[in-house]
């Protein structure tokens, strides 16, 4: 099996990507044109497991990726592009060793997720998010407020490099 | 919040577990009765999401750990015992680095699911599993072939020792 990818966090974090001019481009009529997702998509704990996954470094985290209905459909049938309602989302935690699994093995080697650190989406809308490859991009604190814009803006450039997979890094785990 | 502690793979690989008797003890008429689930519970990869797992160590294991209907409202709701009808599902697979994160980041630090190594469940029935504490445990290979009776009979004595959270270990990640 291929193994999965995932980058969405991380994508996040890349200080070297150049700036993106999404924003600007997108502007109608004088408006911008929306390119974040502002509203947490509700009903996203009871989505559907996509893939999970670790992250070394300053990260540490460690996370699972779920589907909507939509998404799953679409991975499952490899569906691509992903169809319009598509909703993704990766629920990142901390990577933590738990002191009473270390009891239990005598050392230290079991990691669990430790503190909530974010929720990440991506909303699949042609038209709304037309100025970033049809995805809407979306980072939510533990408290539930949204990422700086300037954190949002590292997220298209970055998954833009993934063309073929519709810019989605997370394969399906069987 | 508490870290999730999570064993289910790893009470199958303790070396040190003292014999488990309960198969002679919970004969009855003359037959044996069943500790071990033999079928895999039909759409367990639709279940939902309790938490994620990474194992260190000869595991090398990074898994997903989900629940049916019944599992899930008693974790949100904090039932305990567990009720008849609760499954839990762990998927495990191997803890592998890809290529195309590790050219995206310049270094080897994510780690996605590689090929699938198991599938473990507990299923509660209070009068069907009476002997190993109202839990069925079971373990299919990635082919859907179940694991020897002697891989199985480690998971009780194990789980045993949770006797606090009915002998699940694995907490719910937010």
């Amino acid at each position: 099996m291929r193994p999965t990818a995932f980058l969405v966090v991380t994508a996040a974090s890349m200080a070297s990507i150049a700036a993106y001019t999404a924003h600007a481009a997108g502007q109608t009529d004088g408006k911008p044109a929306p390119i974040f997702v502002t509203q947490i998509p509700p009903g996203y704990r009871d989505f559907t497991l996509i893939s999970v996954a670790h992250e070394e470094g300053k990260l540490n985290s460690l996370g699972a990726v779920l589907g909507n209905d939509v998404a799953v459909k679409a991975y499952r049938g490899g569906t691509l592009p992903c169809p319009d309602g598509t909703i993704i989302a990766a629920l990142h935690y901390t990577h933590s060793p738990p002191e009473e699994n270390d009891r239990i093995f005598g050392q230290a080697q079991s990691f669990v997720p430790g503190s909530p650190t974010n929720i990440q989406f991506m909303v699949k809308d042609s038209q709304k998010y037309a100025a970033t490859g049809g995805w809407g991009f979306g980072h939510f604190g533990p408290d539930g407020k949204p990422g700086a814009e300037a954190l949002l803006k590292t997220c298209f450039p970055c998954h833009a490099r993934e063309k073929a997979r519709n810019l989605v890094f997370t394969h399906y785990a069987p």
